[in-house]
């Protein structure tokens, strides 16, 4: 349908060494030519079409004015790494042709399918049966496509998952927690999601796998190099032993601070829900949890000792009310799963003789001596309850094995065998 | 104005050693008669003035059923510690008649006025200057007089005040938090009120009084009697040097529990706010801030380890929304403060090199090579930005310190007097 949209007389085709036309081929491509969360690339993709807007890309690299002047207005705005000021669409697909172009040059994407094909990976595209549709709801900032090692049924296992995100800067106290988390969440079925990185990443995926649970790693980088370098033999793992590692980039794509941030879109999205283990003041694991609130995610936030530096994001977003105050994998489960099933137990104390009384047992209680009986009006008086109340309240506590009548007084009955 | 109620001919006039008519000494009374949050006393008192009240008890003791037919229906119905099924009007005043009654023998507040005295306090009672105001919002249950070691402005001293309260069964993380909350509180000038206890309420008060700040210990007991004893120092330390020591109970009384339990409202509602340090799941604390919440006052939680059983009070409070996380003094100022003046300061992180960075600028900054310069182009391509994004950026950079050009390429700066 696109067909003709600059076939001005005497424009030369289109050169890309493989079939535009293929969307599979098309999606890879744009994955590599935009940087993650490019929305300006997503709602040309959409409108488009991958191979529509490659064709229109590789034309519109050699006349971008004619290239913007023929889409007009029609690109929605959006938010992308934006500048202060705010050009108008047409300048900004502009400037975005002119950001893409330069990576058309050797633009191949069949060379990194070989690749991923080679660690045995699959890529999935928008429609395919591994595909999450929880991506989807990041419209234009959705990923083009999923460069994926392990299980390729992406979907399925993110349906009924937790992302466990914190410091890399981590402490035992916090690896502890997040390793003890995971491993709850995989006893209950759930897929605990994660970035692949040092720190809490690294103790959630160890701890989802240490009780044989599915583990899913989002890397900022390719699959085809697991970073970093101290967690290969963990991602290797979870790519070979029932996990994912999987990225947004194809391989060969070096991890920068930027997809790092981006990436984190795609963790909040995908999981059910995003549960903050440990996280300083200016952690990345924040923006996760703030993307997970944007797109209605619930979030969670570990707290921890209000002297550790590590704890402080966590208490930052459960003052902004961004977070629920989450202390256990059963709580975590709550919080992503069906309020029926995964509902966390309520909290039971230790067991205390006045648990079962009512308040005139409590107060008669209290008003018992431990050894020499008091007479019952005497208790009365000091418990402040009428003499009926406490005949009758002193008869319930002592068939209940709490008090003993002695010597015509009453006192508290020995405290054995409770 | 209440003369006569019970004046059948023939009725012996009633027999109280003291000045009934006199309001202080029959609040006193009633602070003797009535168990603390007895709300059928209150609104009795409340109808009737308490001497009216105290004259219609002396005359109902000997004969209720009378006695409650005079009153009718009149005695409102309200919260007290109820048995399960809720008696009528009439039969629960009947039942608090035969509760009090036994306590107007030898009842004579001028006795405990006396002991009062003698350890130089003073008896607060409404209207007085020193009362405080916030204790009328507990309507029925609010005490009927407050007695006094130390400073009796006691409405002075809470106005600007927080309540900081916890388990007795601390942990040193607590007890830490707890004392570093209160100093820094009372450099900001308000009161910390606890409950004197040991555990939580012992570190608020001494990091209070550590910072020439003034507390405030609300006693479940008699303030002759300084519990427990091992904070005695502690609590007359706060009565002789600036703080006060009080209780709505006179001296003599014993702390029972639910006196325990009853006391956590006066602080509740003394408090401008309420911060729970540390509870466990069963602490008394937690009652404390919920009657807070119920007084629409505003209530705070430390967070502390998860795994820590002192902390998941505090963590259950958080979670069922009833409190705010705080985490040092300038929040809890906060809580209980202005908006204005008391507003906690916005947390700044760590100096990092990308902090003043846009967008633009931190893609070059991730795309610059540390050593070997790299072409315009070949950065530009990297950072998946135009040319000239890419020149006006890096000149950027270079004019902040961060990138050098060398060699027709450019670079990153070394790390030096940053």
């Amino acid at each position: 349908m696109t067909e003709g949209l600059f076939d001005a007389p005497g424009a030369r085709p289109t050169v890309l060494p493989f079939d535009v036309e293929d969307p599979r081929l098309a999606r890879a491509a744009w994955s590599r030519l935009a940087e993650p969360g490019d929305v300006v690339a997503g709602a040309l993709v959409g409108q488009l079409g991958p191979a529509g807007a490659l064709q229109w890309l590789a034309r519109a690299a050699r006349d971008p004015v004619a290239a913007a002047r023929a889409l007009g207005s029609s690109v929605p705005e959006g938010q992308t790494t934006g500048s202060p000021a705010r050009p108008s669409a047409g300048a900004r697909l502009a400037a975005s042709v002119e950001r893409w172009a330069p990576r058309l040059e050797n633009l191949d994407p069949r060379r990194e399918l070989h690749v991923l094909r080679r660690y045995g990976g699959a890529l999935l595209t928008p429609g395919d049966d591994g595909w999450p549709a929880a991506l989807d709801d990041l419209g234009a900032a959705a990923p083009f496509a999923l460069w994926v090692r392990g299980r390729s049924d992406v979907g399925a296992l993110a349906a009924r998952s937790v992302a466990l995100v914190g410091a890399r800067a981590s402490t035992s106290y916090g690896e502890h927690v997040a390793a003890g988390m995971a491993s709850g969440l995989a006893d209950r079925g759930f897929t605990v999601v994660s970035g692949g990185a040092y720190g809490i990443d690294a103790a959630a995926h160890r701890g989802s796998v240490a009780a044989d649970g599915v583990t899913i790693a989002l890397l900022a980088g390719g699959v085809d190099r697991f970073y970093p370098q101290g967690n290969h033999d963990l991602l290797r793992r979870i790519a070979e032993d029932g996990g994912a590692v999987v990225s947004e980039v194809p391989p060969g794509s070096a991890p920068f601070r930027q997809r790092f941030l981006a990436r984190n879109r795609i963790i909040a999205a995908l999981s059910s829900a995003t549960v903050v283990v440990e996280a300083a003041w200016r952690s990345g694991a924040l923006s996760t949890a703030r993307r997970a609130a944007e797109l209605l995610r619930p979030v969670g936030a570990v707290p921890g000792p209000v002297t550790s530096m590590a704890s402080a994001g966590c208490h930052g977003l459960l003052r902004d009310g961004v977070a629920t105050c989450v202390t256990d994998a059963a709580e975590a489960a709550e919080l992503a799963g069906d309020l029926g099933s995964d509902a966390a137990p309520v909290r039971q104390g230790r067991g205390d003789v006045v648990d079962g009384m009512d308040d005139v047992g409590r107060s008669l209680w209290d008003a018992l001596p431990v050894r020499t009986p008091a007479a019952l009006e005497s208790v009365a008086r000091t418990a402040g309850r009428t003499v009926r109340e406490t005949l009758a309240g002193l008869g319930r506590l002592e068939l209940d094995g709490h008090a003993v009548q002695e010597g015509g007084g009453w006192r508290r009955a020995e405290p054995t065998n409770r």
